[in-house]
């Protein structure tokens, strides 16, 4: 990191010797992976992160379709396997890897992280876990010993690391409030109005605060490392693709359990934007953009303002070599099922608020 | 207003030719005013401010305090009458003044009003208007035919108004999501923790959505040309000084009748800042800091961004400016007493809404 700005005095002795990666171990060797789920965001960005890391390769690839998978062995040498979901939960090429890393639409991870344990393998799961409260307990039961992350990329976004420092700090004194905010234009990026994210039965309780919310809803969680304890919510569609979901467009209010307050909005049919910021007694942290490939880090205070560069990590392939040296050293991991838990009992409940009109308790 | 930036092809042609000041008459004279209530806003901003305009004059000041309306009359050569609440409102003085600016704690602007009614003079109210709807009411009822204005300086600042003809003229497609911000250290700024903002008889409903949210509430109906409908919200007081007002922090969304969907906050024990943001279908405006005295304005749209320096206008001479352009040509004045009525029946609606803790209809 660099930094750049007026007033940097304050805290100019530890400005360029910050650690992002205090999750080291002293791990060796590598995790091999089987990648569950081929679409956009496994062949885009997840292939691609995997390559670039130390830790981590891909061995086998499942998806429904062997075109999808035959393309992925084609193009990476280490993929030796391309199979189907039934033959993953069949055990075929079990031996190949030892880890699982399920991107599949939020209504089958079940199914695939419960084969992943029953093999014995450390699962690697994207959020928001499942499309339900009960289906992602059944989850974290199904993992027992096996060890569950859950896929927060913004946990090993080395900006977003930096804020959590900072404001753990008191960098800008005791948090009060957050304003996080994360849309995009989906019918823009994938122009099926039939997509999985559309469809309740695939998505669980929504689109917007399932798909976007949960990055300021769980990225807030992070920094002031703090629980919602209560909710509110407004949502409205009126897309005629959004038809079967509530919310194209949502705002939602969080309670935290340390008295902060968070603002917060997701939308499905808007322009590309996302920012995270807490306000404290003393400044602020700003992260803009927040949940994107690019996070940038600006810290306020007294009117003056530091602003960090990041070295532009790959935050896929942060997360993995994260996953990986964690696991091959078996030392904990965060997020675990539990901490993806109460996302989604989070998520429920502003659904729930925004359907009565009322606040609702997050538990 | 210059601009610097990105792509500026899409405006170039109006990017200078812009008229912020379209409400100007052909008026002649001068406005001679009493200003009633000599505190700090008063004497920091709006005296001074009075001085540079071309169309205004202060003539009068009211205040319980002989000292401070005679350090004002030192201090000022066109101030030649300093008066005592009661003598205003026996009409001393009253043939040295055409019109009135209220600038007292809100629980006091009713009877001002009514005095100055009665003297037939024009009434610059500031806002909120009043403590409580109820008595907002009276104080429209109490004008009839003397023209009201309520203070919300943000409708004369180039950057707001720019802001709303760019949002009108499509420059983010659809309005989508609003967030606001407007949060300040009071007791920093003014020490003493018995002052009238937190003083539920004086201010009302509560602090900081009176005193501050109304900005978000207001800049927001402003630009988008649309009203609140429903609100819900979360307040807070932990600091013993706020211990008779309930929302020290506030969380609060707006729906308004356009569809668009706000998410805003308000923090009078916070870090100075102010920030409004309306996101479209197909980009974004920005303006941060919003509700201070150097409104900046940026607009965004396809991964391009305009930002406009403004020429750094004094919004409380922009304001007196045009409130005695319109007075003088016997024009309509914006905002009336009914647009301020809205605000405070929505300020209302908040703090029911925190208080019942469910969706509230703003009526």
């Amino acid at each position: 990191m660099s930094a750049r700005g007026g007033c940097s005095h304050v805290m100019s002795s530890s400005l360029f010797d910050y650690e992002p990666r205090d999750w080291r171990t002293d791990a060796d060797g590598q995790l091999r992976f089987a990648l569950v789920g081929v679409g956009w965001w496994t062949t885009e960005f997840v292939l691609p992160a995997i390559e670039t890391t130390d830790g981590c390769v891909t061995t086998t690839v499942v998806s429904s379709s062997t075109e999808k998978t035959d393309r992925v062995r084609a193009e990476y040498d280490s993929v030796a396997h391309g199979v189907t979901y039934d033959e993953f939960a069949d055990g075929e090429a079990v031996d190949a890897y030892d880890a699982v890393y399920v991107c599949t639409p939020n209504a089958t991870h079940l199914e695939h992280v419960e084969a992943a344990a029953e093999h014995g393998k450390a699962v690697l799961c994207e959020k928001p876990m499942e499309a339900t409260v009960e289906r992602a307990e059944r989850l974290v039961a199904a993992c027992g010993d096996v060890p569950l992350m859950v896929a927060y990329r913004m946990h090993t976004e080395p900006a977003v690391r930096r804020a959590r420092e900072l404001i753990r700090d008191g960098a800008i004194g005791d948090p009060v409030l957050v304003h996080g905010e994360n849309s995009q234009p989906l019918l823009e990026m994938i122009e099926d109005p039939d997509q999985w994210r559309l469809n309740p039965d695939l998505t669980g309780y929504g689109t917007s605060v399932m798909d976007l919310g949960i990055y300021p809803l769980n990225t807030a969680r992070f920094v002031l490392d703090a629980d919602p304890v209560r909710v509110q919510s407004t949502m409205d569609s009126t897309h005629e693709a959004f038809d079967e979901v509530p919310d194209q467009v949502a705002t939602f209010s969080v309670v935290f359990d340390d008295g902060t307050h968070a603002a917060c909005s997701s939308s499905q049919h808007g322009a590309d934007h996302t920012r995270l910021e807490v306000v404290g007694t003393d400044g602020r942290v700003v992260l803009e953009p927040a949940f994107h490939m690019e996070t940038q880090l600006t810290v306020e205070r007294g009117g003056d303002t530091v602003s960090f560069d990041t070295e532009g990590v790959d935050q896929m392939a942060e997360e993995f070599e994260y996953f990986a040296q964690r696991v091959l050293a078996d030392e904990p991991l965060y997020a675990d099922g539990q901490h993806g838990l109460v996302d989604l009992k989070a998520v429920a409940a502003i659904h729930e608020a925004a359907e009565s009109g009322e606040t609702v308790n997050v538990e």
